[in-house]
């Protein structure tokens, strides 16, 4: 067997920290990067351009982007979550926004107070500056599996958004299980229809493990042939409209699982686990991952 | 498609009562046992046969044999560790037990202090003592998948102790990752050869969430043909080994997941969730599964 390489994209500094009540100061943002890096991850995702009023733990986003290491190997992006999200990105000087909209209606207009049909308008013209900026654009899809409000989702809109994303000309594609509700079969029926959709725009996959089934769902995923996943450190994030729930696959549980199974990430996954460490410790509770609690153990013994 | 259907082996009060410091009251055991009953689970084990002075936990089991409700539907069962417990167990009443060893010499050595020569000759004991009794064995392999001292496990050794079982007459076999080192590609190379072996006796696995790979393994495993499992309310268990190391999977984040792929189970899984909640409240500590949590929040809505 040859052994597939794996992209990781780290969203711990964005979809981790926009639900904590505490605010992660700069300095610490910066070490966590740069710890990242070291450890391997060439993508990461490091904050969000949304009003501080809404998110306060991103109202740092400008300074931070102007404060990233100088890396050639390494691609940094910011979420964006509107026209005046994606000036302040361009201004900031990143040069990789993602943007997505709900396949839920309900969803769209408590979370984004956009009906389906005014985001999908609005991003194409999110899309439309984001060229005029030289931004790299990727789109994604939200509640793709399910949403906690309307329950099951139609596929026939999901099938739409993503062939609305394309027309928009967007780089890359996530689609995202935002609320955990997904499962293996659902990912075997749905994503080779979306891969077949996407052609050779790369699709990349953000699960999250809220019913326990995040890492089933990596490897339906995997079968299927997706080869870039969304993931955040120590299984930060987590919904912020439903107490308890966890958040995303953890980074360090996710490059385990598929060392073992022979895929190549590049990533250092017990470097990883000690920024998780260290994350547990600044916010004095336990992160959703379980590999790093199992690696304070430092005689613990992994396959 | 079809609907298969699942056999789900509760162990949460075996399993999950061994490495807790607290001793559950026998009043509490039979109430959630009856409440287990009420909730669809077909198969209980329901305590251990070994020393009190190492697992107090268990001091009960004659008693809480002599206790359990009558019911033709369900089976209950018990684990043995020796001739001792075989001799236990038959005079407590229990019909079926539950015996297993290591595929570890290690870890026998360390967990049960024989070689695993002498385990298996013990084993075979044990299966003549149960026959004497009219006793149903199912014959266990314990770290089938991995090793937290010896790390991987030559699959020679496991194919050899599965033949030496059939070879004693179990009635059913369960192979378990007992250390949740297993992974999806593992089961995929390993369950069709267990299973062709096994032929016409019954196969379960016996799955552990300790690295986040219980669910996808039991995806793995389902794939392959498996159609029995064990699991734990609550995701009770753990190695008592390892600190902070989660336990089984959860009988309702299992069944949940087999459910939404299609799999019939006949077990109410919003009813375990509540019986793991009130485990949860006694403990005064969070349990590992999730789907528990996720329905405190009365309104949250599932796929």
């Amino acid at each position: 067997m040859n052994s597939p390489s794996i992209i990781i994209d780290e969203q711990g500094l964005r979809d981790g920290l926009q639900t904590l009540t505490r605010i992660l100061p700069l300095e610490m943002k910066l070490d966590f990067i740069q710890r990242l890096m070291n450890a391997g991850l060439r993508r990461i995702q490091v904050t969000s351009f949304v009003h501080p009023k809404w998110v306060p733990a991103m109202a740092d986003a400008a300074q931070l982007c102007a404060s990233l290491p100088q890396s050639g190997e390494v691609e940094f992006s910011a979420l964006v979550l509107n026209n005046k999200g994606v000036e302040r990105a361009a201004q900031a000087g990143i040069r990789l926004v993602a943007a997505s909209i709900s396949a839920s209606d309900t969803h769209s207009k408590k979370n984004a107070n956009k009906t389906l049909l005014e985001a999908r308008q609005e991003f194409k013209e999110m899309v439309s500056l984001a060229r005029q900026h030289q931004l790299s654009i990727r789109g994604g899809i939200q509640c793709v599996f399910g949403c906690r409000y309307e329950g099951a989702i139609d596929e026939a809109v999901v099938y739409d958004i993503t062939k609305h994303h394309l027309d928009c000309g967007v780089e890359e594609i996530a689609f995202a299980d935002s609320t955990g509700m997904g499962n293996p079969a659902q990912m075997k029926r749905m994503l080779p229809r979306l891969l077949e959709l996407c052609g050779t725009v790369p699709v990349s996959l953000h699960l999250h493990n809220t019913e326990n089934k995040g890492y089933a769902n990596l490897v339906a995923a995997l079968d299927c042939g997706v080869r870039q996943f969304d993931t955040a450190f120590g299984g930060l994030g987590g919904c912020p409209f439903i107490q308890g729930a966890t958040g995303n696959i953890a980074t360090e549980d996710t490059v385990h699982l598929l060392h073992q199974m022979g895929y190549t990430t590049g990533i250092d996954m017990e470097a990883v686990a000690a920024i998780s460490m260290d994350m547990q410790q600044w916010l004095g509770a336990p992160l959703p991952g379980l590999l790093y609690t199992l690696l304070q153990n430092k005689e613990v013994r992994l396959n």
